[in-house]
């Protein structure tokens, strides 16, 4: 059994480069997620290397957690914390390849039937995305498009609060939110945008079939020129001396609306 | 004008104490907040003492932030920095005094009429019981109440979480949880548990006036000794492959739907 000592091993770079660089994810299509939950949900196809510490590799069959066969990369203990980004590893860390599909390969085959979509401008705290990721599988959403000042979706952070809908929903970035919202409004989605000066409550819309929901900015909110873009602004009503609901929320709110 | 320029100022060290120590919180009942925005929600009879740093009172008509007088202690900006929970401290940062009510104050006073509460076993994460208070507000919900278990609401990344919430929605830490659920069911509120095991989902009951959800560790989610205190199970619905919603974001969904 090869174990990796090094940290100045070639691998364990890499990896390393990946956990705390979204620039090379980016370039390189590849994310890293940690943790023995998380590792049990990668789909065979997204799976490109294994790395467990040999503490973990003593006590684990690691096909039994995947499912399917691989052979994972042995690191020491004092190499797996490096690459880690966590304070206390549990002692497996995997590489994937991301969904190269984008938003148009995902439109273009559902130009028609039901569709429920949420769309993010400038979300950035990492838990807020990782939530609303994984409240989007459990309202049953399709998928979640976001500006590219949303905060990357590969961030540890994010995969971390997830727990695994990251591998189930999928997140594209567009470029141009404005022109996207034309689009899907042109193949019949009703987009909704979450603001303050909404007229009507979200309970009091009655919802089609092809609907998305827009969700801004924790501090800022939507845009003006991004709500513009909407078929209509609804409310959340708030009572007391509130000025928003945390994005998260509100987004679980609107998507279990429907 | 005075400046405080050392850390070892009795002053200081005690700000730093209330700061990172929870007990120390309790024991005195007093807490500390931070930031411009949250400074300005506390209410005159809250208000121990404010500290700013020198380039803060240079820029600020403190009193103006509060809307009532005040005289803040002056600080050097490595001082305030020490003093300080944030990476990027704004300059102010005030000391409270805890709402010495306790529960069974609070429900001796709502023995009839309307009432909203939100119950909570075990919550470790700071950020989600901030997002309840804040989304108890917005829901209007009368009151939180916690076990020992659950982090302490007075926690920095609690306060700052809850978006100045926290002045506005009492929350009271309780001994025995099971039974305070024993005492409000007998004064006519039904206490609804959040459960994967619920046959009902939360959207098709018919809720009466006086009202309580209860809600469970992130991880673990409510005891079978709390869950058997409820009145009723019930279920958030959730498709895909997801073992649980969010802590805060089924608090969130349940307080909504009232």
């Amino acid at each position: 059994m090869d174990i990796i000592t090094s940290t100045s091993n070639d691998k364990v770079k890499h990896v390393t480069m990946l956990v705390n660089n979204a620039k090379a994810r980016r370039k390189e299509g590849l994310f890293a997620v940690e943790g023995i939950r998380i590792a049990s949900e990668i789909p065979e196809n997204m799976l490109k290397e294994c790395f467990v510490s040999e503490g973990f590799a003593a006590e684990h069959e690691i096909s039994e957690i995947f499912g399917y066969k691989t052979e994972p990369v042995i690191v020491s203990s004092a190499v797996f914390k490096k690459m880690s980004d966590t304070q206390n590893p549990q002692g497996i860390l995997c590489v994937c390849g991301k969904n190269e599909e984008t938003a148009d390969d995902f439109l273009k085959e559902r130009r028609s039937g039901k569709i429920r979509l949420l769309i993010l401008e400038g979300i950035q705290d990492p838990g807020n995305l990782g939530t609303m990721i994984r409240t989007a599988e459990g309202a049953g959403f399709d998928a979640i498009i976001a500006d590219e000042n949303t905060v990357d979706v590969y961030n540890p952070k994010v995969t971390r609060s997830t727990m695994g809908s990251l591998f189930r929903v999928p997140v594209y970035y567009v470029n141009d939110l404005a022109a996207l919202i034309d689009d899907i409004r042109q193949s019949s989605v009703t987009v909704y945008a979450a603001h303050l000066n909404g007229e009507k409550s979200y309970k009091d819309i009655r919802y089609g079939d092809r609907v998305a929901f827009l969700v801004g900015n924790e501090g800022a909110g939507l845009s003006d020129g991004i709500s513009a873009k909407a078929d209509e602004l609804v409310k959340i009503p708030m009572q007391g001396k509130l000025e928003s609901l945390n994005a998260a929320v509100a987004a679980a709110l609107l998507m279990y609306s429907l």
